[in-house]
């Protein structure tokens, strides 16, 4: 009876999970990720988070077939290394974090990108499971993507599946990448805060800073999004529209590149704004596309928040003593 | 001892070559595609371009063990037909282009998108033979594209590696697909045209027309183009290195999503222009290259004008009654 163990490194939120056999969820924890000192501080918090997990699900620190995590950075997963995760603090150079959490649980470790972590997992266990071939659309500070073919990731050299980074105008808004144009430029929620604080400075009017204080936070999150759309805060609905047509430019551009049969929109403000708004990335690709008699299905990520961490236990099950 | 014919059908010419079994060129001919009458009439110039080639290679009508075809439109290899191949005489609706010309040759014939043909081509033959995947680039009337990921074509649902429809500026230009902002839009040698003659009724003043008259032309082929790039033709640099730049762009997209090892820029006008162009197009996309630390190889195809008619003969060889 094996169980597998979990976790999603993100820059603001470490989040575990323990699962059974079929990958359902036994136990979850969220921790926020240590903005001060180094990886082994982040490893530790890591071993916290999954402690908890453990816990909640009644499975014993040993018991832990395989753990898998999905994180920033460059992996290599022989080496069981992360390196230059610049979203961690203080993670320049190369880390061995599968031996830190291996000896801490007593159990092998994979690691692989954040992003592939998330798309395989919408692929092998969410939304995309119906499909063959799917593009991950992860709509959060930044826009990762990842992409499915023929049922195997592409990862090209290790650098594919940059969607953000795909150009929607070739003169347009300088991106925090440093380059001119990307579709993160527009839709990243960095880019987006950047130009809500420039539009405030302009003497625009908005509900969004007011929110983010009620809230004690120094963000614009994707819940303060949210709230800013509901209460019908005009700036906020101009930079989601503007953010979700230039998604739409990109997902059409892709589609003309690979013509895949799904696309999955997740990460936190793609999960947050949910399905209504998936149907305007829909809406705002469909111009663009060149099959347009035969569009890809646009769906939801359908593990939400845990899609990260679940995914990360199927690179916990590759690793399990079986498959070695 | 393996004959393999390859016919490569475009919208203003029919290449035929003849080939032995390690894709050497025994012969060649190339006839202009009819521009009236219908399928049929099409069918009759391509046995009529084979036949000639046949003759120049020494090798009689009966002799050939397959033939191989890249086509335009909508191809069924297993039915053997072509279906909507809009830039030809009156073939809107479907054809039995194989049965025709398996008639004439007593020979199985293999039916594949020309634009594929050409890409796999470059891949076994040409000049991405030391790649394992590729992004092809073919820069003509239209702008369009191939790929390659692991050794095998990626062609999706069927309509992967519209390359000239990735969007480079989504408020940009109509494209001759109707579509906006396509990089085609700046970048195919049909609005390329299109433009100078609106820079012209602009009093824009250009000697790019002059030359298509003294060559009793009626469309800036890419010949006359070159012409007016040797004599310093204002307009025509500034119009090329728009292409170049869009090219660029959409080649930047397109690498950050799939990150293949290399780029192969082909088609009349690439094939033209050489290698002083490719290099302008690698320059171009190098600003908008997110792994710009590791950028693809980009190249001239080598396989020249004769590359979809040999790689055709790729496809006669699959058909082959050995692989039967």
């Amino acid at each position: 009876m094996a169980r597998y163990g979990g976790i999603d490194l993100g820059g603001t939120k470490i989040q575990a999970v323990v699962v059974d056999e079929d990958h359902e969820v036994l136990g979850s924890a969220r921790h926020p990720t240590p903005t001060e000192g180094g990886p082994a501080d982040v490893a530790l918090a890591m071993i916290g988070a999954m402690r908890e997990a453990l816990d909640g699900a009644g499975v014993g620190d040993g018991e832990l077939t395989a753990v898998g995590v999905g994180s920033p950075g460059v992996i290599d997963d022989e080496a069981g290394t992360v390196t230059s995760a610049r979203n961690l603090p203080d993670w320049e150079g190369t880390y061995p974090l599968a031996g830190k959490l291996g000896a801490a649980f007593g159990a092998p470790v994979g690691l692989a990108n954040d992003v592939t972590v998330a798309t395989n997992a919408e692929f092998e266990l969410g939304a995309a499971k119906p499909y063959n071939s799917l593009l991950g659309v992860f709509w959060g500070t930044g826009v990762g993507g990842g992409i499915v073919l023929d049922g195997q990731v592409w990862d090209g050299r290790g650098g594919a599946g940059e969607i953000g980074h795909v150009v929607v105008k070739y003169d347009g808004r300088k991106c925090p990448c440093g380059r001119i144009g990307c579709m993160e430029a527009y839709a990243g929620r960095g880019a987006m805060e950047t130009r809500a604080r420039e539009k405030v400075d302009e003497g625009e009017k908005t509900i969004l800073f007011d929110i983010m204080e009620e809230k004690g936070k120094t963000r614009l999150s994707s819940g303060i999004w949210q709230r800013a759309l509901e209460r019908d805060d005009k700036l906020a609905h101009h930079l989601v529209e503007r953010a979700v047509h230039a998604i739409g430019v990109a997902v059409a551009s892709s589609m003309n590149l690979l013509d895949v049969e799904a696309v999955v929109i997740g990460g936190g403000l793609g999960i947050r704004l949910g399905e209504p708004y998936v149907e305007k990335i829909r809406e705002a690709m469909m111009p663009h596309l060149f099959s347009d008699h035969r569009p890809p299905d646009v769906l939801l990520a359908s593990l939400g928040d845990l899609g990260g961490a679940v995914g990360a236990t199927l690179l916990a099950a590759e690793k399990a003593p079986a498959h070695a």
